[in-house]
């Protein structure tokens, strides 16, 4: 289903996702505040991809470099010279953020980083010396970048800073299309595994004239926003373009010695590209799910278990009840305990805490009432499970509540 | 032990742990990048704080906001007026860092934060409006901060782009001291789960004279670097000093209706603060062993498991002979796919493999020999495991090596 842009914003701002820049002196233009959900969002995204695309591989490295570079990587990589928009009245705009590095006479100006590939180009000498991998091998980074984009808008999607994880495959040249096809189909799997179905993302094969002057091919990932179908990842194949550029303007021998080959080369770079917060959008869009459930409307965000904020939220039927609340809490400390992200609450009656959790994306409600304390004999530890997406509810053992989670989660 | 700071910045960069930032064209003094092993020590470390300061409780809620805010926001904090240092001819000099946001007559000049503080307490009353949270409440935030030091020096301690985990603890005014007293048992409790022993870190009180005019009490937290006795961590009582300042020139009301008092006031605040790059470098100068084992001289990290980059490194015994190389990758596989941080290695003799692995910390080395192929048939599915500490092997099932580890870690 299609949602307006204001009524991700607005749940956003409501259910502590994601709040405007310095709100309360007005905010800054192209700048957002990620609170308590949002934040844990953005954890879980961030981490499930260093999981998929460092730990769980054998040939990639992690990385995380400085965001303030000296100003020669910019002007190497042509930031300096050709990183420009338009402005209003026709003058070319160079996006990136300036800065002044040093006091007095030594003080320099240099840049925010537009982009975190450069910060692993640079080490890419460094990683070859100290942990001598074999082609093919990667580099990986997540962190912020800052563009001074003229005109942010589309709440998170073009902000003036941003967050981005990318990896720089380094490749023997020969080898670069049956790789970029391995990378094709891991941005796929990236998709599923966050929940967006195949037929929300579109690949558009960027033409000749389109592409950056260095690549042979550049695939655009996009996504069916409110705003329109804009880009959400890209895949590049860049040849030695960065590489070449960063020798050459450093004066450092960036050739790697292919001991298989026998032969020394600049590797040619496949680049994965993915924007966390634009990932953020993509997914709150994607979940975003309007319903009637017991003849009520209601809001739900149906995220995959695996990126929700909240996995449980854990309920007293009744607040002025001791036993049920001793119950509950007990309950509740067992399951944060190995589940980690579990809220209890006993504010209001369980309808509205229900709507509330629905609103978050918690994906499992579970309450503690007098049968759990043995009012009916035969469901005695025993709570409600209710799940989000269809609000059903089943019974189910305390004891086995660990299990059953972790099942689900998996 | 003491070590200088030339090893360890050289083992530092030898290892892959930090390198110089933008080191290809000769640095950028103050900026420091990490490598693979750095990054996944800096992830050990914030993950475990987030995890111990966030996830385990109830009572505090994680944010991450934007590194360029409102410039109102640092001259409410004083920061515009007050963040200077005297340069070299006297002169008192800004070390914020400046930049222009936005084009043409809409730019605005506004800073880097030079502490991740602002963010929190500019999103009290959204954080307050939307998860409607109970005092004692905290935010919590593990994010960069910037300051334009005059003079970078002693490795990552005084960087000009910096982590801070910081959590702002807002509480009724006549509660204080109470609630220093358990923050500074947590640093404490911290300290321990890191690895730094008690004696190496000093509470140094600070005096009335030398504490900001709005604190009432604040701890250094110290500890004995190789350049000296050095801030660590902070704790700091703050009173209201900062929501009031917030609340004044943004105009908007930041005082909070405590139900339980029936009373409405500005919370007053504890701040624990912590330096993510003072606790790796910290970690790591506490962690750097040299003793001699079998006769040879060795140098190891000696990182508590649950910090070290690497958990367990596989190794065949030969590379040469493709059973045991095919056996090693088999348990390899099985251990990376249960506890992530495990690499495998064939590469030299098996005296140098241990010799790396010890100077990156990994606590077990696991070697796979003819008698795990059954040479010596009541040893067949058994490997060696070595113990970074005490070079100590033993011989373990290796059925039994993911509950084996798992146990260890704990």
């Amino acid at each position: 289903m299609s949602v307006d842009l204001e009524t991700i914003v607005s749940l956003a701002k409501r259910r502590g996702f994601i709040f405007p820049g310095s709100d309360i002196y007005g905010g800054l233009a192209g700048t957002w505040d990620y609170g308590p959900y949002g934040a844990e969002l953005a954890n879980n995204l961030k981490n499930l991809w260093w999981q998929m695309f460092v730990t769980e591989r054998d040939d990639v490295f992690g990385v995380d470099a400085a965001i303030i570079m000296n100003p020669k990587v910019w002007e190497a990589s042509g930031h300096v010279a050709g990183f420009a928009d338009p402005t209003a009245d026709g003058r070319k705009f160079n996006t990136m953020f300036k800065t002044n590095i040093g006091a007095g006479e030594e003080a320099e100006t240099t840049y925010l980083r537009p982009e975190t590939a450069g910060g692993m180009f640079v080490n890419f000498k460094n990683i070859v010396d100290s942990m001598h991998p074999k082609l093919p091998f990667g580099l990986a980074q997540i962190g912020k970048a800052f563009r001074n984009e003229i005109a942010p808008r589309d709440f998170i999607f073009r902000a003036r800073e941003f967050r981005q994880m990318e990896v720089e495959y380094f490749i023997r040249p020969n080898e670069w299309e049956a790789h970029f096809e391995v990378w094709r189909q891991a941005i796929q799997a990236w998709c599923r595994a966050i929940g967006l179905a195949s037929d929300q993302v579109h690949e558009l094969e960027v033409p000749e004239g389109e592409r950056a002057h260095y690549s042979k091919r550049t695939i655009d990932f996009e996504f069916d926003y409110p705003f329109g179908r804009k880009e959400l990842y890209g895949l590049a194949y860049r040849t030695d373009f960065d590489l070449q550029a960063h020798g050459t303007a450093s004066g450092v021998d960036l050739s790697y010695y292919d001991e298989e080959t026998k032969e020394r080369f600049i590797p040619h770079v496949i680049e994965p590209s993915l924007g966390v917060d634009r990932t953020i959008l993509a997914v709150l869009c994607s979940a975003y799910t309007e319903d009637e459930l017991g003849g009520e409307k209601r809001v739900y965000l149906k995220f995959k278990p695996a990126i929700a904020p909240i996995k449980v939220a854990v309920f007293p039927l009744l607040k002025n009840k001791p036993e049920l609340v001793t119950k509950a809490r007990e309950i509740y400390q067992g399951l944060k305990k190995e589940l980690g992200a579990v809220v209890f609450d006993d504010n209001g009656n369980i309808g509205k805490r229900y709507r509330r959790q629905d609103e978050i994306g918690t994906p499992w409600c579970l309450t503690i009432d007098f049968d759990t304390l043995g009012e009916q004999p035969e469901l005695k530890d025993t709570v409600t499970v209710r799940d989000r997406d269809t609000g059903q509810q089943t019974r189910q053992p305390v004891s086995d509540l660990i299990s059953y989670f972790n099942n689900l989660l998996k």
